[in-house]
Parts: C-alpha cells; sequence; structure tokens
C-alpha cells in the first residue's frame, strides 16, 4: 500500500510520501512516489502516486515521453489552449499547473486504454495521484486525481489531499491542518499524520520522501529522503507519543462513573 | 458503517460501540449494536455487531431463540460440552463464555446457510461481532468473530478488538492500551478513539453505548447511552483537542530545514 499527502497552504506547498510497495506481505520493495519536475526560476512540479505501481510507471512513462491532448482536453482550457493542438508535452513543458493536471489525466486515460480491460477482470484499474506545483506567472495549485482520469482541486476549505492507505492519518489533519499553516509546522503535521500511519499498519513504510514548495519561489525549497534512523523524526516521533501520553492522563475520568449502571435491555 | 471497541484489562472489560447505521448517506437510522446479557451474580455477556444489520438481526434473533449446537462445536468443547447434546442454548444457558462464543458462531453460520447464497450475488454476506464477558467459575474473555462464524480470542499482546470503521480509531489504540489499564482509562481512552472517528467519517455517530465491567463482580459495573449533549464527553473532547494543539505546537521544527535542497532526481 502507499500513503501520500499534498497540503496546500498560503505559505506553500508541502508533498509527503512512504516509498513501500507491496505485492503480498512476503513481496515488498522501495518504489519513489514522490517525484519532482523543477526548472529553476520557472517551475516546481510535484506528483505522488497510490495504486498499481504497474500503472504508475506507465503514466509516467507516457508523461516522459511526452503526449498530446485530446480535443476534449483543449475544449476545458480556454485561453489558454496551446495554439498548435498536435504539440506533445511533458511535464517540464505543458504551460500552466492546470494544464499539467489534464495532461496527467490524459496519460492516465491512455494507460487505462491499454491496460484497463485486462486489469478489470482482475483487481481493477487502482490508480491515484496528488499533483501540485507552480508554473511562473500562475497560482500555485493542487489537485488530485482520479483513476478515471478527472481531478478536484484543493481549496481553503479542504487544503489537503491523501490517498492511499489514508484513514489512520486522517484524524491528526482534520484536526490541526489549515490554510494559514506555516510550511515548517505543515511539514511536521504530515510527519505525525505519517506517523499515526506506520503504527498501525504494516504496508505502509520508510523511509519517506519530502517535497516543500515556497509559493512564488519557482525553485524547491527542501527536498529530502527522511530514513528510519533519521534524528529529527525520532525526537519528534518520542516527543509526541510522551505529549500525548501525558494529555491522555490529565484528561479527567467520567464523572458518570459512580453513577448506577443504567437500565438493562432487555435480553436480546 | 459502525465502530465497536472491546478492550480487555486486568481490572475487567469495556465495550464500546456507536448506533447509526445507513443505506447510503440520506438514509440513516440509530440501532443500537451494543447488546448486553446479565443474570446478576452469575454472568455478564455482551455483544457489539458490525456490517449488515439484516444479518446482526437474524443471528440475534437464533440467539433468542436458543439453538443446538453443531457436531463440530461439541467435538473442540472436550470436557465441558454438554451432556444432552440435543439441548438448546441462549447467551443466558450456554455454560462458558468459550461456548458463548460458539455458540454465536454457530448463528452465523446458520444465517449464512440461509441468506448467504442470495446475499453472497450482491453485497457479500458481511457481518463481525465482537462477545467479552464472564460466567461464574470461569475467566473473563474477549472474542471476535468472523462471518465464517470462527472467532479470535484477545491476548495479553492484543488486547483489544475493533470492528467496523476501525482504522480512524487504531492510532490512538495502539498508543495508549495495554493490558493493566484501568478501568476509567479505558473508557476514556475508547472515547478518545471514538472522537478521532466521528471527527473523519460522517458514517459512525453518536450516541454511544457503554458497557463496563469489573472482573469477578458477575454483575454490570457500568451501562451508558452517551448522547451528543453528554457533558462529560464535549469537555474530554475540547481538553483533548487543546491538549493536541499544545503538543503539536510544542514540537521542534525540523533541524534539516535549512539544509540545501536534496539532490533533485531526474525528471521522472
Amino acid at each position: 500500500m502507499t500513503y501520500c499527502i499534498g497540503m496546500l497552504s498560503e505559505p506553500g506547498l508541502v508533498m509527503l510520501a512512504d516509498t513501500r510497495t507491496h505485492a503480498g506481505v512476503d513481496n515488498i520493495s522501495t518504489f519513489r512516489k514522490l517525484h519532482v519536475w523543477e526548472t529553476p526560476g520557472e517551475r516546481v512540479l510535484g506528483l505522488t502516486t497510490a495504486g498499481n505501481l504497474a500503472i504508475s510507471q506507465s503514466v509516467r512513462g507516457l508523461l516522459r515521453e511526452g503526449l498530446r491532448f485530446a480535443p476534449e482536453d483543449l475544449a476545458v482550457m480556454g485561453p489558454d489552449a496551446p495554439t498548435e493542438p498536435d504539440t506533445a508535452f511533458t511535464l517540464e513543458t505543458v504551460p500552466t499547473v492546470f494544464q499539467a493536471a489534464l495532461l496527467v489525466g490524459r496519460a492516465i486515460r491512455n494507460v487505462y486504454h491499454t491496460d484497463g480491460p485486462s486489469l478489470g477482470a482482475q483487481d481493477g484499474f487502482q490508480v491515484s495521484m496528488i499533483l501540485g506545483g507552480q508554473i511562473r506567472g500562475r497560482p500555485l495549485r493542487l489537485f488530485q486525481l482520479y483513476a478515471a482520469g478527472n481531478f478536484v482541486e484543493a481549496t481553503r476549505d479542504t487544503p489537503y489531499f491523501q490517498i492511499g492507505e489514508l484513514k489512520y492519518g486522517k484524524p491528526i489533519l482534520d484536526r490541526l491542518m489549515h490554510p494559514g499553516i506555516r510550511l515548517e509546522e505543515a511539514v511536521k503535521l504530515g510527519l505525525l499524520s505519517v506517523d499515526s500511519t506506520l503504527k498501525s499498519n504494516l504496508s505502509v513504510g520508510m523511509p519517506l520522501d519530502l517535497l516543500v514548495y515556497r509559493r512564488d519561489d519557482f525553485r524547491v525549497t527542501l527536498r529530502r529522503r527522511i530514513h528510519e534512523d533519521d534524528a529529527y523524526y525520532h525526537r519528534m516521533h518520542d516527543a509526541w507519543s510522551r505529549h500525548l501520553a501525558e494529555a491522555y492522563a490529565g484528561l479527567p475520568d467520567p464523572d458518570w462513573w459512580d453513577a448506577p449502571p443504567g437500565p438493562g435491555d432487555r435480553p436480546a
């Protein structure tokens, strides 16, 4: 399985992904799931992938080779549509982040066209992605893409996306994520969310890949592979565990504890 | 959906269940999912159910009417097997908690025999249950039952079970549950686990049903329906949210923050 987060805030973007893939618990490997395209001074795009690894790799293969938009893609671009509709684009050349999302969606659809029928009869066509970044002259944006190749965009109300094994790490994000969060705080929060997931699910594993991008910088702010022995991660993990245990110990006991038992319902 | 927890500790047993059922988000009802059989001075048994409500109700119907063990059930009972193999038992008459688990499993299998084929063609036969309690002269035990009617028992290494929408509330249990936990603490911990789930998943809802049983008491210690306006629940929820926010704010920022960006990998 996989766990990836994309967080959009006023100061910028944080993307975090684990690296574990498995086909059953006895066939576990490490694969990069966070990919970054940077043209310093001009663009930074990050893409994380979850689901079937063969599908993700085919999608990235198409994006690397370059692909053409379909007429229905061009139709939604309005005045931003390329003047040469037959041009093939990559994530290094596509002119806007919205078009980058369309391009990734198109790649997903092309792979579905090739692999979908045989996968459909077996596991289904399972893939989801988070794409975020900024291209000069355009706003910073964050999208989540589905297996159908369509996508939604993060907003102030929902400033983060998760893909993969997302439930374990969702409560902490729901509690603490907000659209004004500092980038350093967003990194901490993302790591806490991953930490909860690692603790409860074997199929998500270290090392983690991190991308931090400060809005309007057009170059990567921080990129890091966080290994199992990362000193900061350990300090954070230990401090958090201790804080939680203290907070929990400090909660009052229920005040209805000494009340008599409620009325028994009849034996079912 | 559903969320239920059963926690076994040295001092006793805590069981907690939500009450929301739904067929789609626009057809939501409240049903009791925690059922208690008490014969004061002799036995306390609690049963929580998740999955298809029609299956759960049929299982409880069979248990209420009484049912016979199958020969394969009798075969695993050893010297505890009933001397009259044709006797029908209910959870009020079955002599041991292990036999109670076998009886619930037998009821699940009987319902599967009746409803399984038509359900199999549709949603599948989805049901899981947690059964815990004590009968005089016997130890306190906690079992989780599967749709196949088989079951596992909680141990000191794994002193709790969850059924239903379990992932949101698992990290906090994994962090703080231990086999020596006081009953008051276990109630707090169970409520925190439910609180995380409620925050992230609409399909789990208040009110909650709680059963507390102190080992070797053979009567219910505490039984309570916790409603949305429960003052203690609100105080606990607010205190926990505040503690978490403070703990999070107090974590140090990453010390690799000011390091230069790591080596970019080649565009994918």
